[in-house]
């Protein structure tokens, strides 16, 4: 190898680019894989750097990096349902669907591994993580839907459907991604307008809400 | 106190009987309080026996005094679903809704601090144990369906119907057991309905299934 070709292992990075290409590697890895199935060597590898600068970024070992690995992961998850406020609503929640399932195909491994629970890594601190990417996904709903000051049901109706989305995708992976995905994709909006329309029936709020969306036809 | 009045704690109980007993007070516990806030002091002193006692029916500690507690209640929880099959289809639905809510409402901390993850008594085992009762619960569905050879969408659909009313208990706990119970049980019967409804639109196993069920009407 000629001198001027540096290694991976000798490129000169600062503090920060050298801590986000350990992540970056880590993240590859806990997508991939389940957490136990991931060592420290095995990221040092990935990152072309020695296990000693691993620990010297991450002096907590494997959970500091999982729970770095995660908080970035779920940072691209919440990237995933930011959709301007324009067009049909249930276009922008075909769009955003398609990000989200696009992210669970690829970290599919990782993303069963800590969200069906059991896992050694999991904490206190990794349920906290999980719980704001929910949290996001809910209120980012109820923005689209221009629903302010969601009552009760309506609240309910939206968090339950994301949490069906979510145990959609988990079963959606355990069944070997099947069926496709952009039929997955249609079924969960078709879910959406259905269980909108059941609590419709019986709160004023929510039929107020839906008689005001804009549609496609 | 008479003396031909035993006190718990000197009543001769055979050993299934003591382990029993132990159990049912583990149960108690552990369905009212996280499990970070229950001693093995506790249980003896439910229990109305010493310490070392509980230690020698269960020499694991807490940990397998919460497991064995968990599996007892996940027995509980599947009875719920024994339904005879008799009867309009939804009907017999609510009824194991039911069921299955007044277990909920009974065992509110714990089935939160359970399935909320992130709890230090979480672990491979306990998955295994909430699974089982999942997988039981999607079985006596298909079943009340007449489902016997479901295909993938509709083993999809009941499955995620499942996670479905899971998140609503969650959810209902977390809202203060609000809205009344019986108005949960009636909107998840009317989401089932929706839901299959929606498979159904694409799915002639499904669509086929739906038309031939005994109903009310």
């Amino acid at each position: 190898m000629p001198p001027h070709v540096p290694t991976p292992a000798y490129r000169r990075l600062s503090f920060d680019e050298r801590r986000s290409q350990l992540l970056d590697a880590s993240l590859r890895l806990f997508a991939q894989r389940t957490p136990e199935d991931v060592s420290l060597d095995d990221v040092a590898a990935a990152a072309g750097v020695s296990r000693p600068l691993v620990y010297r970024y991450f002096p907590g070992g494997k959970q500091q990096l999982y729970e770095a690995a995660l908080t970035s992961a779920a940072e691209q998850l919440k990237q995933c349902f930011d959709e301007p406020r324009e067009g049909a609503h249930l276009s922008r929640l075909a769009r955003v669907l398609d990000r989200y399932l696009a992210f669970v195909d690829e970290h599919d491994i990782g993303f069963s591994a800590l969200l069906q629970g059991g896992s050694v890594v999991e904490t206190a601190h990794t349920t906290t993580v999980v719980d704001g990417v929910r949290r996001a996904a809910v209120e980012h709903v109820l923005h689209h839907l221009n629903a302010t000051e969601p009552g009760l049901r309506l609240r309910m109706t939206v968090r339950v459907w994301i949490a069906a989305v979510e145990a959609a995708s988990l079963i959606w992976l355990d069944e070997g991604k099947q069926p496709p995905l952009d039929e997955l994709q249609a079924w969960l909006v078709d879910q959406f307008t259905a269980v909108l329309a059941v609590t419709a029936a019986h709160d004023p709020q929510t039929a107020a809400l839906l008689e005001a969306l804009p549609t496609d036809g």
